[in-house]
């Protein structure tokens, strides 16, 4: 049950260059060229063109990055600073190294499931290279410098999205906001700081970066998270226990609203695949895997859709394709 | 377009024996004898026991009387009486006598689709075979003499019961029903006077039985219903050029959730049913019959439920029985 809950884990770590003013200071040039030594920096052996790709993004159009943006692979820093971000980016979109972000260097793992040493790995690894032949801004006392204090420290943020269909129904989200703000952890919506919560899902991340090692801080992470899920996972044993028919049916007719609608917004969407994956989740549907539930939660927004079809659309057409991609996706069970 | 929308026709005669007093009058004892007087009236060799059985109320049970009720077998005031009522009705269900309702005998007979003319033909070779053998209380100036003054004359009351999704949501009801007051018609829910329209489903009838013949009746009926079907098709006519995704979503997943639900309410069963209805109608759906939407409209009804499965049930088990019903029915289209 608790892998079933987490959808994904992240580890991201900030990183800056000695003697080059933060991104935000930087000219189109400038960043430009900062592009290309970190490029410098990270292609080698272990790092290999083909495996990995750079995209420009003033080389790339509007609607390709916000698509990039919904499937979670550039920060909304990164769209602002389009004329000189650019992101390295792994065949798989598991890894990615963002350029003149917030930061010079935003190095970011995502891993399905509950894997934040896996994504903590990944993150060293890239690290580790980049750090060989860039010089970082690094103090004894405070660690790695980074442009808002926030960073400071380990520089590193690692969190998890999580699917709470039933703390969020209680009313114990904003109970949990509190006491994890006193733990030094937030929740928040799917993309980040003051992004609205939909389908349920939840990002649960670590605020506090000085003062402790990156493995204190996965290891208090993980220790909120184990306690959510204890939660939440109570909280649905006492629904089914109480609501077992009621259940059921939000699960078995969201996916017959999925698999036959002609028009789907993307907010009933996102609603709608998250009372399937919680169906998924609590055993009552068998006949779709959470990776296909989690693959569309992510293809389903408006941006994507377009770019997969390879225009842009009107709000009703978007509507029509998105009914369409799941129908397909859904009833093909993924494939 | 016309014959879709009209789901069943219905004539009713009502007559009255000479020298007996009205059924409310009546004791039990007198009641019953009655029956036997109409049995014997009516058991032939035109109508043979076999083709015909005679149900007596005071030999069933409550849950029976609904069930009949919900399948407009029988009227409310038939329960009332049911120390006393009887009904012969016929294999199909398509022809009954109730004896001893409002009047001593009420000829009922529904025909699938817009066949007023086949419903009158066998209403009328019934009323034949009766007046044979009883002495029907007639009056030369008024005609058929019955308990309430608006069933005086011919004693007929024909009706159809129409699927008018579009007129009702167009607010245009409220107007039609004046329209049709003033023409001697009435539009009511599927019950009948005071009954709650369910499903867009309405019967329209002749209020008036004196001074004008069966067939000046009949002509009348036809020509308004011929009308309204006029309206009804062009307001949908309408409203899918403006809004064709909409209405083919509509009817799309209400289909969804008829086959997936696990709960499904009588009410919004009938409005789901109405929906896929009139998919089928516009030619949307294609892999339903109208013919197992329209049974299932009457099936659905929760006595009728409790009478299949054979058991008083709690109304959780009844809408758990319903959507389990639905589903069969719809997956296996109506076999």
């Amino acid at each position: 049950m608790a892998e079933g809950l987490i959808m994904t884990s992240r580890v991201r770590l900030a990183r800056n260059l000695k003697r080059i003013m933060f991104p935000h200071k930087l000219s189109s040039e400038q960043g430009k060229k900062l592009v290309s030594e970190v490029e410098e920096a990270f292609y080698s052996d272990v790092f290999r063109e083909g495996d990995y790709s750079t995209l420009k993004l003033w080389q790339t159009d509007k609607l390709s990055q916000t698509s990039y943006f919904e499937k979670r692979l550039i920060s909304n820093n990164m769209i602002n600073n389009s004329s000189k971000g650019a992101v390295i980016l792994s065949n798989d979109d598991s890894e990615s190294i963002m350029i003149n972000e917030e930061d010079h260097i935003r190095i970011q793992c995502i891993k399905t499931g509950y894997n934040l040493e896996d994504a903590f790995r990944s993150a060293n690894r890239i690290d580790d290279q980049l750090e060989k032949n860039l010089d970082f801004a690094f103090d004894e006392k405070y660690g790695y410098l980074t442009a808002c204090p926030t960073n400071v420290g380990t520089g590193m943020r690692a969190s998890v999205m999580i699917h709470l269909p039933f703390i969020a129904t209680d009313n114990k989200v904003e109970e949990s906001l509190y006491a994890l703000s006193k733990l030094g952890m937030a929740i928040r919506g799917i993309y980040g700081e003051g992004s609205k919560v939909t389908g349920s899902i939840y990002q649960i991340s670590n605020q506090i970066t000085l003062g402790m090692t990156e493995q204190e801080t996965l290891a208090n992470l993980k220790a909120v998270i184990n306690k959510i899920i204890i939660h939440e996972t109570r909280a649905r044993e006492v629904a089914y226990k109480n609501y077992k028919y009621e259940i059921e049916d939000r699960a078995a007719r969201s996916l017959g609203i999925l698999k036959s609608a002609v028009l789907l917004t993307s907010s009933e969407c996102l609603k709608l695949l998250s009372d399937v994956r919680l169906g998924i989740e609590m055993g009552i549907i068998k006949t779709v895997s959470i990776g296909t539930v989690d693959a569309l939660i992510m293809d389903v927004q408006p941006a994507t859709i377009q770019k997969q079809v390879g225009k842009n659309l009107t709000k009703e057409e978007i509507n029509l394709a998105r009914a369409k991609l799941v129908k397909r996706k859904i009833r093909n069970k993924g494939r």
